[in-house]
Order: structure tokens, then C-alpha cells, then sequence
């Protein structure tokens, strides 16, 4: 009997179109899944899993598939478990500064709903309109305003999560401090859904602050953008976002959502500072003068609609160089954020070195740096280039105390590389806590380990 | 052979003088160690584990012992390794907002060296002056200024810590975000010295803010203190301490550290509020408004001697409390913020029916309440009512959405009582990671499992 057949009160699917639309994520890599279910109720998927487990089938979690390291992208003869139809915000707690939500409900959606209250959940991955709360939790997903606010762990409170064998746990407190037992929240946060499957989730909230100011700084130079963002950081201001962007990143969004920048703007910096207007003042005025000492333009956005444009321009890039090259690669590494001048200076030597283009953006404040390999991924020689230079990229990025990845994961694209970042003592105690987890190795198997 | 002679060239000690200076932390508990090890690196930590692992040594990492729940207080025939002598400060690196330090380093000298340098490191445990970074890691400690700030697991970034084995690990990362592997730096945080030992530290660190301003409300009506706690917090404002001290534990004080505070005061809220000059001026008028509201009388500090000497009463409570009753039970509950009110009536009722008088402290912004048990402990009978009382106080906090833990962790005291809060598929889930990572059971055993 297969799974369709044994719980036949569980939508599923095995259309092609379905299976098509179920196999592949942002990463770009796909694989067939020989069926797809969408459960609703955190009982339906215990039921599954208890039947996976029985029957050794191998169940992948799936939000909205906005992954860039292929960890929602089945291996061969998986089924799909979408957590779409769980998309409901369950308890908004004005009182206590929290929200009890399902896996599937949308990362945009439920910030606007806690901002209409006067609430904020700062974690915002650039697929913050489309990606879904349990991808993040699974992720650990970050964005702009990790810089001030933290990442997706820093506000999972509970989960509810169904183990491989369909054991409903319920882990963490609803309050803001307890120290009872092991943080198996903080371990399930980030496991790239290879251990248990959210079904619900509540998370921390704060007050909306109560303005917002952005500047955007152009450079001529990129390594003098470097350096101001470190200046800015250790200057005692700590903007909630402070993104870059380098002239080849800047020329790609021109072509989809123009700001009108000039063709001589090597780099920008968008930094955005938030809190009560009086402190922001000082703080802009602050940076405005660091940014103009490393020889940048700074403009402040004049209202909130001209913030919008820049944060939609920001958001676009990836989508902008995926126009240019349909089949690129992205990495997104992190070095010390007063390393990242030294990194700018590799990258460029690493392209005019392999002859492979690299376009960089991303969360500067953090030291978190995107980087696109602008190849054809599915051109067997470009790739094997592209495939030894991010090889290289790694290398220079942990010379510099870095990580191989801020945000993405490591899912299918980065698990060949990881014992370049992990040592093996520390890979098996990561083994061993799957092997707890998952004995029959049968929840999103083939992902992070190599 | 005995360990002391197989490591000569560490300093060890069986003098009856050390077994008893190292026999005991701040819980009352008490037992004597077979021996007391200082080690000086981690090189001397991982030799130490290794012969106790090839010798079925049961080993008990200590800080300076101000843990409140037994977590250092050795087993018969175990050995103590203590961090003491390992207290450098190794890197304070103020352009990435980091410090690297050892297991020993004292948490008030770190937060007054990172101060010096216009830094700020948020956890402030009560015992600050004396506890130690390590301890503070393995507790995961809180303190007053979590509600804004967060707790210790927040702030690790870099742990290197050795296993059981005497396998050197260095886990996390070094830059502010990273999600390669499984997140082994804060399943370490709060596992109260049983999986692994820290050997060094590496904090994120905030700039130090620009101003604090503290406020003082004394209540005559002790549910009215509990309703403004919930109602600042609610007001879209997150001061960076809400302290309470009900009508005993004011008293208590004012005989060791006078405050000149009337008899007719049923409960204070010591509350702290920090940023910009400019910001702040508003917040305090808005939580000072609220206070009155609920008819307290409200009071600021005039300067910074006036705001210490508010702080030294706050953390000299404990004190006084022993020095009415050396033998008295102290329990650490949290409950939803909004909760505490019905929490005060609850431990009002239960002190009524059980005779036993209860004085109640604690960092109300965080729902987090030391419920002190006026009794001596070590009389047979007064401990039985009081150890029933307990558990009466559990389920009453748990009721509430609690935990039965928010700072002190679990250690010896509360292992009985941890399957209240915790199902026995996650408490097979821990015990699962424990073996995993301590498979002879000899890094702190007979600790948070009952």
C-alpha cells in the first residue's frame, strides 16, 4: 500500500505538475518527489511520519521552497510533506510580547499583522514575502536586520515538533527565561529540517520602534565601503541594517528597478537606523560624517516612500543577476566584519584569476557577503571553473575566522564542503545527534552531511 | 595510581581544607570531592578528562560555586576540576564587538574591563562580583538586565570545550551569524557542566549605552505592582531591569542596607531604563505615569551613587534572607509576565494553608520570581512540609504557562522534580544527547536527570 492509499483523509498529490512544482528550490537543484502531501494539523503529520518510519519512506519538510542550498529539494523516491495548508496565526499575546503560529504561514504576512498592533518580528530574509516561518525556524534565517535584532533563533521561543517515528514533542517555555533540561529548541533552530518537523512555533516579539531613517552612501572606492562599515559598527552605533551592494550588483538592479545611480558608484551602502526620532538624529548625522570621511555621496531617504524604493532595489538583486545569468551560483559567506575589505580584495583577485565574473552584495554590517559566480551552472565546464573558485572562495573566507554560510545552510549545494569549516570530532557528535533523532535516517535525508 | 600522581605537573589538592572550601555552592548542598585539580589550559583539561575517562573518574567542572542548585556540588568519590586559574582575558576585539576569554575570567571584572573601553556585556547575575564566565555559560545565567538584553546563551559566540573524552572541540562561530552544522555552542549553554567543559569563551559585546536613569515605586497594594509590571512592558516600552521585592524581602533589607523605606510598603519595583539622554527622558515619564496609575509612589535616582546604592539592596536580598534564615529553600519559578499577578495570590495562599512564610523577589519584567521558603532546611520535619510545598508552587506555576526554572537551573535540587515540566520523549531525547556526548557517565553525574 502506498502512503496516498494508507491515509487517504491527507490531501495528496502525484499529478506531474504537482511532483514539477514540489522538486526544485531557489537553489536550483531538482529532483522528483514521488508523491506530495499537505497535512493540516500537527496530528496528520505524526500520522505520516509514523507511516514513513514504519515503512521507511523518506519524508522531506518543505515550506515555500525559497532555500538557496537545496535543503527542501527531495533526494530520489522522497515524498514531500508541505506545510502550506498550516498557515495560521493561532495566538497573538499583546500582553507577554509573543505569537503562537504554524509552520506555513508567510514571513511578510505575519510581520505586517504584528506591526498593525504596534509589534515587530525583526527577522526579514529577502523572501520575506513569499518564504514561510517553519523554513525559517529550519534555516535560521536571517536578513538586513540581523545586524541589531538577531536571526530567526534569537526569537523561537516553543515548538511543537514531530519526530521521525511521529513523537509529538513539545519543547522550550513561553516565557522569556527557563533553564530546565537541554535547549533542544536552539538545537532544532537551523537543523535544516533534518531532525523533527515544526508544527508550531511561537515566537518573541518587540515593541515597533518608533521611526526609521535610511541613507544611502555611494563609494568610488570599494574597499574605502569596506572600511566604513567597520568604522561605522565600532563608532558605538549599531544601524539595524547597513547593506552593500558592488558596482556590478548596482548596474544589474538599474536594468529592473532604477534608482539612477551613476555608471562611476563602485559600491553603495544602504544603512538604515531605527529607535525614538531624538537619538536617531544624532546617530545619522554620526554616520553620514564616518561615510562622507571614507570619500562617500550620502543621501537620507527623504520619506517612507523613497525608503521602499531603496529597500525594493535592495531586495531585487538577486533576481536582477539571475536575469543576466539564469544558472548562477550563489554563496554567502561571513568574515569579521572588519575583514571584509581584505575579502573584497580576494574576491577580485579570484575572478580576474579564473576569469569567472563575481557580482557581491549583501549584509556588509554582519560581514555576510553574497557572492554570485556569474556562470552557466548546467555547462559542465563553467561549472567544474566555478566549482574549484568557490573552492578558493572558502578558503579565503575561513583564513579570515569566517564561515562558509551566514544564512543559506548547507542543505545538498555546500555538504561536500563542510569539513573545510568542521572538524570531524565535531561532525560525528552532529552525526550522533541525528542518528538519535532519526535512527532509519529517514527526515530529509542527504542533507549537511556529505 | 591516583590522578594526582599521574599529573604531577598539574596543581591538585586533598588537603581536608580544600575538600571542604570545594564541597558545597551557594545551593546549602554538600558533599566531599576526593580531590580538587586546578588546571592551567585546555591541553591540561583534555589530559585530565582523558585519564578519567580511561579510569571511570567522575569529574565536577566548578566556577566559583554561586550556583543556587547544586550544579557544582561533587558526588561521593568525584574529583573537582576548577577553572580558577584559568582567568585571562584573552582578546578583546572592539572592532568586531567580541571578546575571547577563559572559563575563570570573573563577570565583573569583564564587564568593568569591556566598560573601560565603552563596551557593555549584559548578563548580570546577582552574584556578578564573584561568579565566573564558565559557570555563567554552563547555567546559561540571566540576571536584571535580561528582559532588555537577554541571557548569557545570546552572547556565546566561539566555545572551545573539552569532551568527556578529552577531545578538544572549538564550536560556533566567530562572526555574527553563521548556520553551518548543528547549533552544538548553544546545546552546550545551559547543559550545566555535563556534556562538556568550556575552556574558552568567545562574548558578543554591545556599545555601552549612552545613559541609565532608575526609577523607584514603592506599592501599597502588592497585585497593583504585578499589574504595572505587565502594563510598562505592554506600553511598548522594554526597560533594561523591572526588579520587585515584596514587603519581607523589603524589610529583610532594610536591617543590612537601609533604604529608610516605610513599614506600609507592600512591594517595590526598582526599574532601569537606558539609551539616548534624549529618548530616555520620555520612557521614564511614560513608565512613571503607568506606576502612579496603579498608586505607586515613584521616585528617580538623583545620580549615579543614588542608582548604585537602589542596585546594592536589590542584590544584597539573598543575603539578608540567609541571615534570618541560614538553612532556607530558595526556588527560581517564571511565569508569563501577565500571570503574576495570580502567581503573588497563589504563593500568598499557599504560605496561609502550609504556615510557612514565603518572601518573594525577583525580575518581574521577565515574569521571573525567587520564591524564598523561610524554613530550616536541615530540620527533618520542616523540610518535608517545605519540599511539599514545593511541588504545590510548581504546579501552580506551571498552571500558569511557567517554568519551573528561569535562572538556577536544575542541578540536584530540582532533578526530581524536572518531570513535571518535561515529557519523558524529550527527557528521553537529553538523556539520548548526555549519552551521546558523556557515554560512562562521568562529567558531572547525578545532575539534571532524575
Amino acid at each position: 500500500m502506498n502512503i496516498r492509499d494508507a491515509l487517504p483523509h491527507i490531501k495528496t498529490s502525484t499529478a506531474p505538475e504537482d511532483l514539477i512544482c514540489y522538486g526544485f528550490d531557489a537553489s536550483g537543484l531538482e529532483e522528483l518527489p514521488s508523491a506530495v502531501l499537505w497535512p493540516e494539523t500537527a496530528e496528520q503529520v505524526s500520522e505520516i511520519m509514523r507511516y514513513a518510519y514504519e515503512n521507511d519512506i523518506r519524508i522531506v519538510p518543505r515550506g515555500a521552497g525559497t532555500g538557496m542550498s537545496g535543503g527542501a529539494v527531495p533526494l530520489r523516491d522522497s515524498v514531500i510533506l508541505s506545510t502550506e495548508r498550516m498557515n495560521r496565526i493561532i495566538e497573538l499575546d499583546r500582553e507577554n510580547l509573543t505569537v503562537l503560529v504554524e509552520p506555513g504561514v508567510i514571513n511578510g504576512r505575519l510581520q505586517r499583522e504584528v506591526e498593525n498592533g504596534g509589534l515587530f518580528y525583526p527577522p526579514d530574509p529577502a523572501s520575506m514575502n513569499f518564504c514561510t516561518i517553519g523554513g525559517n525556524v529550519a534555516e535560521n534565517a536571517g536578513g538586513p536586520r540581523a545586524l541589531k535584532y538577531g536571526v530567526t533563533r534569537d526569537y523561537v521561543m516553543e515548538l511543537e515538533a514531530v519526530l521521525p517515528n511521529g513523537d509529538i514533542l513539545n519543547l522550550g517555555v513561553r516565557t522569556h527565561k527557563g533553564v530546565v533540561g537541554y535547549d533542544l529548541v536552539r538545537l532544532l533552530v537551523g537543523s535544516e529540517g533534518t531532525l523533527a518537523v515544526a508544527t508550531k512555533i511561537r515566537l518573541k516579539l518587540l515593541p515597533l520602534p518608533a521611526d526609521v531613517v535610511a541613507l544611502l552612501c555611494l563609494f568610488t572606492d570599494i574597499e574605502a565601503s569596506g572600511k566604513a562599515v567597520s568604522a561605522v559598527v565600532s563608532s558605538g552605533i549599531i544601524p539595524r541594517a547597513l547593506e552593500f551592494m558592488d558596482r556590478e550588483a548596482i548596474k544589474a538592479v538599474e536594468r529592473i528597478q532604477p534608482l539612477g545611480l551613476s555608471d562611476t558608484v563602485e559600491a553603495l551602502l544602504l544603512i538604515e537606523i531605527d529607535g525614538h526620532p531624538e537619538a536617531i538624529r544624532k546617530e545619522v548625522e554620526k554616520v553620514a560624517e564616518i561615510c562622507t570621511g571614507f570619500g562617500a555621496d550620502v543621501s537620507m531617504a527623504e520619506n517612507e516612500n523613497a525608503r521602499m524604493r531603496l529597500w525594493e532595489s535592495r531586495r531585487k538583486v538577486s533576481q536582477a543577476l539571475y536575469l543576466i545569468r539564469p544558472k548562477k551560483m550563489s554563496e554567502d559567506i561571513v568574515v569579521p566584519r572588519n575583514r571584509i575589505p581584505e575579502m573584497l580584495v580576494s574576491l577580485r583577485r579570484l575572478s580576474a584569476e579564473t576569469g569567472i565574473g563575481l557580482v557581491n552584495f549583501g549584509h556588509a554590517g554582519d560581514g555576510n557577503i553574497h557572492v554570485n559566480l556569474m556562470v552557466d551552472r548546467t555547462n559542465e565546464e563553467e561549472y567544474r571553473k566555478a566549482d574549484s573558485l568557490v573552492k578558493r572562495i572558502f578558503e579565503a573566507t575561513l583564513v579570515l575566522g569566517g564561515t562558509i554560510s551566514g544564512e543559506h545552510g548547507v542543505g545538498l549545494t555546500k555538504a561536500p564542503y563542510i569539513g573545510m569549516e568542521i572538524k570531524q570530532s565535531e561532525l560525528n557528535l552532529m552525526r550522533g545527534i541525528k542518528n538519535l533523532f532519526d535512527p532509519k535516517n529517514i527526515l530529509n535525508p542527504g542533507k549537511i552531511f556529505p
